[in-house]
């Protein structure tokens, strides 16, 4: 998973793009980058990191001018990520061209092939996106002919990029001294919003990963960018937009709804907030139903991200809602001394219980989902510890059982807890007293009532089904393979960067 | 506010100090520091910024040592701090010693005068810390008379620091070859906890502000150092202690339960989660009392600390509870770009509305005291702006009217809201529709009602009665006028270290 | 004026280029640059300052592979320079081409224009080495022509960069996946070598601007690489060479003879050191021939550049040669401080006397050349301070009175001292009791002294020939003013990056 | 040895100190500090590396005041030293001193053992100026005993020190509040002279290490500080002395003149560079006297100390003198590669020859002392590469065969290549055709003859005679012992900070 942003304004945008990145950090941590445009010139900072260490005054007195691009980065499944491959990427032929990324291409190591084969183009890393961009030059540099540049020829460039990848993809791309492009792949599994702010000079126009970096900025929500719609933005401000793919299903990813996006974006039309609200609605009734005569004391949620699904399980099942968890906000490294044993990091370095919550109660924990279970197992000693009688636990999604395709950081499928095993076999190895997971029915219901026109989801990770039909076993068995790879090669903890070609970082 | 922390280990202390500073972080964030001693020999790193910031592993290579003592600094009232005065503080006479403290001596000018003049040492820092250490050090030298120092020495030297130092304080001080040394003002306004932790190499303690550390480093809690009280643990695992002060009375600082503290510490036997609900409840019951008839649709806390209070206060009138606003975790700077206008950053940086919640309902706001008022001025104003019909907001703590000279970094007499303001003109002054303020009995009476052998707090910021007894109008006046020249000799954003004599920082 | 190295080794090369890189560290001070390739993929780290600065272990460790090139870089006349453009420059496409470039275009603002408008390639920076790269990609592009590269075709790519590209010119390529590229231009203005080293695993080759590195790094010389010659070195080891252009004049730089190489470098078959000693012998001759009463009792070199010459002076003057001067090999900075005067630096703090070899005495002060004059004229202040009874000043090259656009750093021509003056209003200006130039047809007699087969040398500095040809009144107006626009433009002491694309640097 | 410097001036002294220990970089290239005083508060600065690497605007702007010292560290044999020791020293009791010092004490292992148990004073590092500025500071406060500090308390207490401390010591020391305090060891083993320069404010003060400081920054030579003298400057600019030792024998160190110090400095009277012309005669006279027949076609120095002996030889004997060897003046590092193997690093790629010097040619090789003969024997094996058909080498300092226990960083015994090696072995190690030492009493009557008032020299590196009468074979196997032992924890290329008490450093 990655942030991204994009802006054409009438003043200067590097502190704009800065706080834009921080109010999308939730999406990456690993690295940061921005871009600005000035008079036909790029000018670029990037490198390994939060957005606030990676970005000094001397960093940003450099990033001049009115339009930009900015990323958050989070290592993505089915990529062998490299730490230090921070985006956004360039290429200067042809025209010059900046591309931020968030998603993954299915296909990319065919379209690596063809781009070096055919198109001579050669790609430096490991990254996707790098292949994104590559795609895009080639088409932009035929479609363009030799001839000036204009819209109609950006729009066919798109339109074969759409041919062309596979994959779950929201990009937005700088084209020097012409304007900022953005694209969402035909499907939408990524989520992409527009938003616009009048000034005096003009209108300025923010292109975002979540619909809260408009509220923030203080620029008004327009509307999501369209599966397989491309938007340009001139320079001048000028806005176009023309869809550039056939007509297909859209297929929002599930995941943003469940724990990824914030809950006051509102994506493709859809509150994450109410969203949550309705899966604990859901939860709640089908805990009712299934197990109506369970004694429970009070209902706990483990914070962050499931607050809203277990107040409103809470109001529903008529029980208190308490807080009995504390979380952590600050959080270090373990640092690996010569000669001297390792403290064990835990669960409980993030979280810290409230005894009296727990004491002599049974209690219901509410989490957002369970991926490797290994947290979800330490949570349930700790309540046990803090007095708890009877530890249940419930999830606002289903059992996840299948790997991520579509740049969501998952782990493999080997770690996944579910993988394989029944909700009794979940429950047992989690040490809980109950476990009570959403209905994937349910799931599609609750997002689906706030929004009825969206019909279909991208839930691979519940269900299996790969909405873009192009998973095949060998390619889900290399991501796992290749996944397992990128982790050996991982910088560690210094998380000192790879220095490779239009990387930049600074002393 | 400070976080100071101290431990005699069997093992190399180095990453359990870091952890520990990781949870007593929000209670300093500008400054970290951690020295060690090892035969004999001390170690030392410290800086500005946050402890992830400060330590690497480079530093933490040279942190060597089974004993140490760690510190997280805010800068305080009182005293105008030099952003880079980071803690530990260090004298090489007698025997070498490192002192890190957490509070504000009110006479320090007083001391300062003495100790150049009689004890001809050499105070290099406006730190009133580093006064606290040359008065123990003279006293040391005192108690030692060119002996070999041992225990007695060591508590007759504390009482001697009784005697001399008025204010608050709680300090934790390593005497090289020796121990640790840790001890607290006699009226306990600083809190400061002892634990245990069994090894097979014998027992391990560990000294700190907040219980909160002993749960997350696992160590079990021993006690509350006792106001005036010295415990003193040498090298190999002894552990002493002697009360060094006449009798007087006990008086927490009433804030530490307000809001300082994490909710999941306990302080003097008072677990600052309880007493935050029953703020909650006693508000509660005086709204239903003083304004029966007011129609509320929903209870919505400022997270974080409000939130026990708020919940409380939704189950005692039978509201729901809603969480409304949504806190933005990643923080950022304001660049100063030449030629280009500031992006005003506001309120709405780090908090957003859950517009659902809003719309068309009464809502109650709750937040844990009113300091400024611009936060909350900005927050009711959000609140209507998310379609709110009415917005009451209600303060788990009095009107905060006085100045704080005990170690809390608090504005200025002039900058607080409620100072010279009935709580009419302060609603008015903030745009509520109502604004309902805790009673300071029914505070009082919260925190007693957990732990009612304690039957005084520090409340001088509420009524204005400064426990110490020694405050004079000339002192506050002082304070005032440091205040603001602090602020004006900051060294700003970029919080670069004047570099003064024991501050060390690194590359 | 820059430094630059390329190898195809067999073994690791990032070692072998930064000691050679600092060999060439004397041709370039403000930035330097590596960059390898390992199996097809490129690794870069460059950045502002000294070699010694820029590159650390972490930086190191990423420059994988058996293949390389590097650069050192001084801000040259002729392009507005960036400090912050470090070398190489990268394009991916075609193929993925990496250049490191000492000269200067003459026609890069033409060259610009066209591969903007008809190559359709973004140039970013204000570098003619990105010209000259996008030149030779476009070339490259065209030559390989959707085939697979070989040998013949990037042959004729250079052709046609020597074709369309005017100036001074010698630049490394590292072409992906390819091999290592050379080429000079076709006056061969700008010096390059190569050599070879035996291993058992094959021949290893290395090009570089001096001879020196070969020594140094244990080549043996193999020849310059001849004027319009490229020279093309795969992967594997294999070695080519073709002449792709026309027969022209060589005019090898006479700047590097004079004082830009290191003495014991050899550059087109002439020893420096040799060719500067001839330099003192033809000065020697002209003195005497010219001032045969002249009375001097001393020979005093201005060091380094100078010895050899001054120490032939002697020898044939029959006077003692001494070393009046101690240079400082340590440099600072002057620090800006808000409310202080600046101390002034001058030529004091770089020289100092040793009296002894003044007092008294008649000395005659010898220095390799006279640009500004500003040196000279406290030179022989100092001497005289230092008791000299009378001070002569010789110059081992003739007048510099005119503007170099091919690449050497050298003032505008208004604050060249000798543009507009007599050599009598010189010495006057100096404070000299008599001032003696080299001839020019002494000085080309100087060297060709070494190799007679070379019978031109461009020496445009002192008699204003430019030996391209294409050399205007106009562009040498323009490049006295690009020169004091960059100038102002300079990020100044803190040397800090403007980071553009492709720049790279590391915390 | 170590380079330091004090000053008392009129205006702010931060650039002063910097400039001035620039020119004393050659004394100690491996930390530095500045410390300044104002109103009676210290600001430091210090860390590891060059000056230019270790001071940056930040630190230079907090180092404010009219008064400071400052220093330059190369690591001592006798002192186990850790590379982040930096100086200067601080304590804070009595009044607030801060130390720097150039030397070595040879008792400082009983100093501390007496400081701790009799003074109470801890001691954290071992470096002897921390035992030095101890001492000092117990022996000011029993000076002072309780009262006002004055000039003549200062003058006992260093009366004092002189009584308890072995060795060679110059140091400077800032007193707060009250002024600079400068002494030289009552050998005056150890290099310190004092300036002047007046202004219209009136009387600023410079104490340095060498002259030449004086004459880069402006100051006038007052004189040398006698041995055993004290100068005290109050920071007002009124200048005091007195002789604080009884009359001893006066011992310059003779390597100051051999090669330590920079030929334009004048110490004790003696210029260095007079005395290094004076060797070369000597040595010249001794070669026609010892080897008449000797055939000889050139002289080449062995840059740079060498040059004045060298020139002096060639005049004397009728020689040409010639520049055969060039130095590299940038200097890199060695990195370790994980699977890599190290590049050998060699006095090749500090010296290359100019082959023209040597070809055919008997060349009488000169440096100025010959130490471990590694150098020695690749610089005769170049020469023979170079074409040389006889190689002799000089040595203008008779052969080293004792350790240094003063402050000079010299190996231990056992790797000098004279220890226990008669010159005709010697030569058969080197492989030269012959080789020509210095004898000592022609190198004293050499420095002598400069100024004959000056009778003993501080030579037992060549003779084994300690002039502090104090060192015993107990002591010389301890110093071999320690010094091994330093080298294996010394913390090796990064030159990192082990970040102790009292070093600082920066972000």
């Amino acid at each position: 998973m990655c942030g991204i942003i994009g802006v054409v304004a009438t003043s200067p945008v590097n502190q704009l793009l800065y706080d834009g990145l921080l109010v999308l950090q939730h999406r990456g941590q690993d690295a940061a980058g921005i871009a600005t445009s000035d008079e036909g010139r790029f000018f670029m900072h990037k490198g390994p990191g939060l957005v606030r260490d990676v970005f000094r005054t001397r960093n940003m007195r450099n990033l001049v001018g009115n339009v930009g691009i900015g990323h958050v980065r989070y290592p993505t499944a089915g990529s062998a990520c490299n730490p230090a491959e921070a985006q956004p990427f360039y290429v200067n032929s042809p025209f010059g061209l900046l591309l931020a990324h968030n998603g993954n291409l299915t296909n990319s190591d065919e379209l690596k092939r063809e781009i070096f084969l055919s198109d001579l183009r050669h790609i430096n890393t490991n990254s996707d996106s790098e292949v994104l961009l590559n795609v895009l030059a080639h088409e932009l540099q035929a479609a363009a002919n030799g001839f000036k540049l204009d819209a109609d020829a950006v729009f066919r460039a798109v339109a074969n990029v759409h041919r062309r990848c596979r994959g779950a993809y929201a990009a937005v791309v700088l084209i020097a001294g012409f304007g900022l492009l953005a694209f969402r792949d035909p499907h939408g599994i990524r989520p992409l919003v527009v938003g616009r702010n009048e000034t005096e000079q003009g209108p300025e126009w923010l292109v975002a990963s979540e619909s809260v970096a408009l509220d923030v900025l203080g620029y008004e929500m327009l509307r999501d960018v369209a599966p397989g719609e491309a938007i340009l933005i001139r320079t001048d401000g000028e806005f176009m937009s023309r869809q550039c793919a056939p007509a297909t299903v859209q297929a929002p990813c599930m995941f943003e709804y469940v724990y990824l996006a914030r809950p006051d974006s509102i994506i493709d039309g859809i509150s994450v907030y109410e969203s949550r609200v309705k899966m604990g609605e859901y939860l709640a009734d089908k805990l009712r139903r299934t197990h109506p005569q369970l004694e429970i004391d009070v209902v706990i949620p483990i914070p962050d991200s499931s607050r809203p699904a277990a107040m409103e399980m809470a109001t529903r099942l008529g029980l208190p809602y308490r807080e009995g968890f504390v979380k952590n906000r600050y959080i270090g490294r373990t640092f690996i001394m010569p000669g001297q044993s390792v403290r064990r990091k835990s669960v409980r370095q993030k979280l810290n219980t409230i005894p009296l919550e727990f004491k002599g109660k049974r209690v219901l924990l509410v989490d957002d989902s369970i991926v490797r279970g290994t947290t979800s197992r330490e949570i349930v000693s700790m309540a046990r510890e803090a007095g708890a009688k009877k530890v249940y636990l419930a999830s606002a999604a289903p059992p996840v059982r299948h790997a991520n395709v579509y740049g969501i950081d998952m782990p493999t499928k080997g770690e996944l807890i579910a993988a394989g095993r029944s909700e009794e076999e979940i429950c047992r190895e989690i040490g809980a007293d109950g476990l009570f997971y959403q209905d994937i029915d349910d799931l599609k219901a609750s997002v689906r009532a706030i929004n009825p026109t969206i019909s279909h989801f991208e839930t691979s990770c519940f269900d299996g089904c790969y909405v873009t039909g192009d998973i095949t076993d060998e390619y889900l068995y290399g991501v796992e393979n290749q996944r397992g790879q990128a982790r050996v090669g991982d910088d560690g903890e210094d998380g000192q960067l790879d220095l490779n070609l239009v990387t930049s970082s600074e002393q």
